[in-house]
């Protein structure tokens, strides 16, 4: 078993982050040419738009965590590339309605595309990228993977809708915090890493030792996420500081900070998500308020127990390559700073 | 075979419009039960808007002809239920992301979900609609019925996408008007006509002939609706009328009738386009326009073709109940005023 010192070990000898995904690169370039053949249609603004918005980048992690998946349970087909283009191809049609509701203009450092195409294109846009990941799970014929696929994208809708509803309220709760949390982003991560499993011969032990292990890294991912919009230049995340805040959306470093707070600091935090803007209150007043009472400190400590446990989760294989990796991949999102 | 004169004679003795679903009627309500048991969810919203969107009613037209279709091929299964429901389901999802787009605040006589929930948690909701059809359609294990849906619905997105491109051009052509009602409209009606055709055992050549029937009904259906919005009063069709020219859609009444206009009278239409409104051309204006040039009529006329051409299509199945409803469902559109 992983102690912490034997994990401490581990993370000291783990590759660069640069060359933990050299096992998978092959596969990766594969994902990219399967997006560029969906992509096709006779309707041009639907390839045109396509072409955009996957030649922006994106970090692939979803994908590259699939491919490992796949790795370590000896498989090597076509299929985990389809599903590892289905999964990115999930979260995009996702991030392109979000983007819409929040009225984001930048994604990625990239102009989003409701800032270049308006809204109601890019409703179908997010419209047709769903159905379309749909059809592409299908060309394998193995209809578990898709209901996997279904409930991870529903999940994933219900999330947002939950954290639509409490848009701008003050009052977020952590325990609600972390189930919109698992619904946005920890079930996908748990269905790209769980998937391989599916595959034939199914292996369902392995599958749900790995649905644990994406659990754990989505969920330490989206801490990391929220850290970076405190933590982070613009330069850096590819969008405004601070803009989960202008935008309503309380995360856990301020969840946890708002019952610290006297009635006066407090009221610094509401009157952002009140105006959705520092016209008021200075980012900086901010800024200060978490440094100080040491929530950022925490919510990175948490972010480390989850990558913890989704190393510990990889106890049960084989050491080999892959899993090394794996249990690199929490160092990887832990270190990140875009 | 039947020649016009037996048509005619078909048409005389057809059941009354109250009557054509009476052999599906058990089925039908079985289908609304299919809509409430998969509208829960834990999230409330989903369920309270899901209840308000299906209890308001429409005319279950795609489920009802889904089930027709099965019963003329003989099937009696839980299995057509369940499409029945998903097709509905996946109208329903295009109509609130549609509605989202126009800007729409009535639908069938009720207010829609954009103007009640406002447009995030309504794009929301149509994508959990989306993906929820989605799964529906996975349980009876059925891949080539998925594959059709999601034809289907990409066809659809895609359509939507054409109009919206096009939206205010005085410019639209016959033909790209078909291209764009084929895939808005027809797809989904061939679909909902043919898919039973796919339940075990497959009957291809009853297919393909069901196939062309949905797609001419559907065609039917879609100039009929385009009708309806000219010559029907706002309390049979739930909605203001000609709302889609003040919504920058030209449809075939009006295609026909601009290249036969002088420059003054085709810049009345060209000013509600531009306008959105009728602040400046009285309704009246527009409507003498097109019943003086005869283009309703001529619309008329092209509906009543492709209501035969789907008649005809039913030549090759014996005699029964399902076929005669079959035979008389292109008339019912014909007669429907909302």
């Amino acid at each position: 078993m992983l102690t912490p010192n034997s994990s401490n070990l581990a993370r000291a000898s783990v590759p660069p982050a640069s060359r933990f995904l050299d096992l998978v690169a092959d596969k990766l370039a594969a994902t990219e040419e399967v997006f560029l053949e969906h992509l096709q249609s006779d309707v041009p603004f639907i390839t045109n738009t396509g072409e955009y918005i996957f030649s922006g980048g994106g970090k692939r992690f979803r994908p590259a965590m699939l491919l490992l998946s796949a790795k370590l349970l000896d498989r090597d087909s076509d299929e985990e590339v389809t599903y590892a283009a289905v999964v990115e191809l999930i979260h995009t049609a996702t991030l392109i309605h979000d983007d819409i509701i929040d009225h984001a203009k930048l994604r990625r450092g990239q102009t989003t595309a409701n800032q270049l195409w308006g809204n109601s294109l890019t409703v179908l846009l997010g419209d047709w990228l769903y159905t379309t990941s749909m059809k592409m799970a299908l060309s394998h014929d193995n209809l578990e993977v898709i209901r996997r696929l279904c409930d991870a994208t529903l999940r994933m809708t219900e999330g947002e809708l939950l954290s639509q509803q409490r848009l701008g309220s003050p009052d977020l709760g952590v325990e609600e915090y972390f189930s919109i949390i698992e619904r946005k982003t920890a079930h996908l991560f748990a269905a790209s890493c769980s998937i391989p499993s599916l595959m034939s011969p199914k292996k369902p032990a392995a599958g749900a030792a790995l649905e644990r292990y994406g659990r754990a890294l989505g969920i330490c991912f989206q801490l990391v996420d929220d850290l970076l919009d405190f933590t982070a230049r613009e330069s850096e995340i590819g969008k405004p500081v601070l803009s989960d805040l202008t935008e309503g959306k309380l995360t856990l470093p301020l969840i946890l900070l708002l019952p610290r707070l006297n009635a006066k600091r407090r009221g610094l935090i509401e009157t952002v998500l009140e105006d959705g803007s520092f016209d008021r209150v200075a980012q900086e007043e901010i800024l200060d308020l978490v440094q100080s009472e040491g929530t950022i400190a925490q919510v990175q400590e948490m972010a480390e127990g989850y990558a913890e446990e989704a190393r510990s989760t990889l106890e049960i294989f084989s050491a080999c390559g892959a899993r090394e990796a794996m249990e690199f991949a929490p160092e990887f999102v832990l270190q990140r700073r875009s």
